[in-house]
This record gives structure tokens, C-alpha cells and sequence, in this order.
């Protein structure tokens, strides 16, 4: 088949109608932002001759995506969050701020509320009897290696069989979730157990997607944070662990060269009976350094839904930034 | 903003590699589509300055359109179920399959199985206590006028509140739902009552879209149809009672000039009791002219996931006509 209409008078005028040009009210951004992705997506079954059975498997597939909650799970998957850190990267490098520890992508699976700690918090309930201990450890530091006191670090990470709690009903509430704030030297100190990379469920909606162009669902190990505090840049990021298979071949392309992380066995007495620990562990260590902003709304983490996390709580974190 | 990343060749490269290019698995085509897909919203996001919030608020809307199954509802509702109509009569036009009465949309809410009847159907279960009596009758012919015995007749429509059954669990089972065989003269005769309009439930994520745009959700009164008779074209659409205040307003665009229909009230006694009725009613004659096609394909629907309808029954569907 041949027949081209995108560019015909009568399929652009209803392009239009569609976007609600002929309307008064609404918002013209979201006219204007409609009008170009209808546009796109017209011209792309034009081109591609998409039939009407492509055409409503495709809906039936983003109803499914919808009903199990996964275009945050796909999106990540499709790119999209790594492409907005790279824009925010360069939105940062022309407006000269530079340093710091690079950002990576949040995912969907944070969780608000997770109990807060001065310096040290044990992570995990203790209940996961594959979890091997982990030991990680870092400091806060300003782009000029000052230590930031009081820095406010949360981290969220997978359990050994790769489930989060809240979203792995199986698991204890806000289990290898905390939030701890930095010392005296800027450090923070998580006892917690080596997380599992995992995948998207096989079959799933989003596995179909990936499936369909021969890629596969899975992540390495990995632990998620968010550090801020106040007149610095928050740093929404990610560290994986040294060794992983999927390191370098992660689905949701989260990797960055900077926060791939070693986890050092240790197995020297001393060094389990300073930390107070029954046997060998696993240490990781990552410093963190965050880069200068006066801005409040740069202090915060944007907007986003999250679980747990209404927009008042939002509204007050940034009045809370800005007060200072 | 006017920070660009879109045209760098890292952004480039990533698009490749996010759509399986590098892989020998999956689809050729979904490759190719998901990369001028991802493409366009790429390069949308970078001309937009779309910011994370947008973003990620647009990932939640589309969560809930998919969790309450409305991305066929929205799909009307932007346009994309008269595009491929308008897409398929280009077809047929090149393809010299001319002739025939227009198609239009099929809409979501088709339910397969409805009971089967020769000539003459009930087709409301008489709860409607709203329900205004329509007359609804037509004959099938093919392009030279001439009857077509035992033409497949399918309807389905609303009842007084809008409402359809299967997906209005207050209906019985196929309620305004019916297969209509053709008689000897080519004519179907169905006894139901008048359908009301409706609109897309207010503040559902349908609904938010097209406030964005400063649009309403409201379809005028229709009826659809399937019309199907073998060694002609599969016709799908639908008629609009004329006098709707909505009749060349449709949030669905499914109307045509040449599919809107009066219904005409009828008192004359005489009339009456010819039908059998028992007071005045509407009638509403809609004459079908079938075009002709050999191919069996385009002898029945096109695939889509329908309520009721697997696989399998389009399969026998398509063997059934090729035997013919």
C-alpha cells in the first residue's frame, strides 16, 4: 500500500480540530503539545502503514501497561528517564553548575516516610536468610571536599531476591529503606545486606515491549538515593555493584561509569567485632559530593508521584528549603 | 531553557540501542517503529522543554487511563479511529473498491455472540421505562441496487441513559444487542427503543485530556452497525439520529453527513397496528448499499480485541467466508 494522507488539507485541519485550536478554553501548552504528538503519530502510521490490527493491539497493550501499573517500569526501559538526566546534565552545564556526583535515574519504586536516623541505621528486619551483610559507608562533601554536616541521605535498594518492600507485600514495612543524616564528618553508615539485581516479570506487558525488540528485563544490583541539604543541588542517584553481569547492560540504562561501586569482602575478626558484626560482610563505600545552588527548587527532589508521598508533603519540603 | 541534546550523536546512539538495534532478537518492524516513535518523543521533549513534572504526570495519567481501560475511548476521542477510517477509504479508493455506503467507527463497546434472528428482531428486554419506542428498518443491496438475501446485520446502541449492556451491569445480557439475517427482499426490521447520547464520565483521565484541550466528551444518539454478506466488503459504521445537539459535534468524530438520520414520529393508528406496537413511535430507516470484494479478508472486521470475541472466532469467522 502507498496511500499517503498525512499531508493532506483535510487530515491537517481535523489534526487541528482534534488539539482544540477551535476551542476557547484549556491550556495552550497542552494544545500545542498535542497537536505535535498527534502529528508525529499520525505521519508514523502514514509512513509505516500501520494496519488496524497493529493499531488496536497497540491500545490493548497500553491498557494492559495501565492496569498493572507499569509505564514507570517501561519508561525507564524506553529510555526515557536516563534522556531526561541527560537534558538535566546539560541544562546544569550551561548554567555553570558544575561538580559533583553524577545524577541517575530515581525508578518508580521509592517509597515517603522511611524512618530517619542521626549517622547510622540498620536497613534490614533481619528476616532475609539469603542477605549477605553489607556495610556501606560514606561521606558528604561539597564540591570543595568540605564534609556537609547534617546532609539528608535516603536509601531504598531490592532485597536479595530483588523485591522492594511495600511494593513485595511479603517483606516488613519500609525493610532496607532509611533515611540517615550525616555526622559530625559528613558520613553516613548503613548496616543493611548486599541487594539482588532482578527483572521485569516475565510476560509482563512492559516484557512484551522489551521482547519485541530483542532486549532483555533485567538490572543489576543496585542501591537508589537521594542526598540533599540545604544550598546544595539534590542529587537523585543510583550506585551498582562491581561485578554484576548486567553492570554495564542494565534495561532501564541507569549505569554511569562513576557509580559503579565495589563491594570488598571482609573477613579480618578485628574488623567484624569493630562494627559489631557475627561473621564476614561485604563493605561499600561511596562518597558523595554535592554541587552549590542557591535555588531553593534545585534543594528538592521535582515533583513526581510517588508512594506515599502527597503533594502538601512536596509543598512543605520546598517551603522547608527555603526557609533556611 | 534552550538547552537542545536531540541532534547529538550520544542522544543518537542511544535511540539505536534503546530500540534493540543492537540485538538479533525481537520484530524487525516494532524495531523500526519504536525507533521513529522514541525518536519523535525525544526530540518533543527536547523542543517542549518538557519538565520532569509534565513528564512524569503524563506517566501517571497514562497508569490511570490503562487502569480503567479508557485508551479506547481516548482513541476516538483524538482522532485515531476516524484517521484509519480516513485511511482506509484512501485505500479503497486506489484500490478502486468504490461505492457503497461510508464507514465509520467501530468504538469499544461492540460485545460478540448477540442472539441471532431472521428478518425481524426485539431487541430491548421492555425495562427501559425512558424508552421511547424506534422502528428501525433498511434494506441491504449491493452496488447495482440489487437486494442482498441474507446479509449479516449486527446492532448495537444505547439505551436512554447512554448506557450499554455488558458494560452497564443495570442491563440484562445483550440488551439493544442483535444479528439481524437479511430476508428475501434484503431487508432487517428491528423493534427497540430510541438510544440518548452520552459523555466520557466526568473527571475520569478521558475526560482530563479533553478538558486540557478545552474539549467536552459528548457523542450525539448513534446506532452501530456491522454489515456483512459474502462476496462483499465488510462494512463497519454507524448512524446519527439528526436533531442531536451533538450530531456534528462528536468528541468521537464519527459523524458523516450521509449517516445522519431523522427518526420520524409516527401516530397514525393504522401504522401502528400494522407493527404491533402499542402507541406512537420512531422510525428510523437506514438503506445499506454493500460494495463488492472477492478477497475473503476484507469480507469480515478487521482483528481487535473484542468483549466476548477471541481469536479463534475470527479465525473460523474468515475460514466460514473464504468457503463461500
Amino acid at each position: 500500500m502507498t496511500v499517503k494522507i498525512f499531508d493532506t488539507p483535510e487530515v491537517q485541519n481535523f489534526l487541528k480540530a482534534v488539539s482544540g485550536f477551535d476551542e476557547q478554553g484549556g491550556s495552550h501548552r497542552a494544545k500545542q503539545i498535542m497537536h505535535r504528538l498527534l502529528s508525529d503519530l499520525y505521519r508514523l502510521i502514514d509512513d509505516f502503514d500501520v494496519t488496524p490490527e497493529e493499531y488496536w493491539s497497540t491500545v490493548s497493550l497500553l491498557n494492559a501497561l495501565g492496569g498493572q501499573t507499569q509505564f514507570g517500569l517501561l519508561s525507564p526501559g524506553l529510555g526515557f528517564d536516563h534522556y531526561l538526566d541527560m537534558r538535566q546534565d546539560a541544562i546544569d552545564a550551561e548554567a555553570k553548575r558544575n561538580g559533583g556526583t553524577p545524577r541517575t535515574i530515581e525508578g518508580p519504586l521509592y517509597v515517603a516516610g522511611a524512618p530517619e536516623a542521626e549517622g547510622f541505621a540498620r536497613m534490614d528486619d533481619g528476616q532475609d536468610p539469603d542477605g549477605e551483610t553489607m556495610w556501606l559507608t560514606g561521606q558528604v562533601r561539597d564540591v570543595d571536599g568540605k564534609p556537609v554536616v547534617g546532609a539528608k541521605v535516603e536509601i531504598w535498594h531490592a532485597d536479595s531476591k530483588g523485591g522492594y518492600s511495600f511494593f513485595d507485600k511479603t517483606q516488613s514495612e519500609y525493610n532496607l529503606r532509611r533515611t540517615i543524616v550525616t555526622d559530625a564528618q559528613g558520613r553516613y553508615t548503613a548496616r543493611s545486606i548486599i541487594p539482588s539485581g532482578y527483572g521485569v516479570p516475565e510476560g509482563a506487558p512492559t516484557d512484551q515491549v522489551l521482547k519485541a525488540l530483542g532486549r532483555h528485563g533485567q538490572r543489576p544490583a543496585h542501591i537508589h538515593f537521594f542526598i540533599s541539604a540545604p544550598g546544595h543541588r539534590h542529587l537523585t542517584t543510583q550506585i551498582n555493584l562491581a561485578g554484576d553481569p548486567y553492570t554495564f547492560d542494565d534495561f532501564a540504562f541507569a549505569t554511569r561509569e562513576e557509580l559503579v561501586i565495589p563491594a570488598n569482602r571482609i573477613e579480618d575478626p578485628a574488623e567484624i567485632a569493630r562494627r559489631e558484626l557475627d561473621g564476614p560482610f561485604s563493605e561499600v563505600v561511596f562518597d558523595v559530593e554535592l554541587a552549590r545552588t542557591e535555588a531553593p527548587e534545585l534543594q528538592v527532589r521535582h515533583k513526581r508521584p510517588r508512594a506515599l508521598e502527597d503533594a502538601e508533603d512536596q509543598a512543605s519540603q520546598l517551603a522547608g528549603t527555603a526557609e533556611v
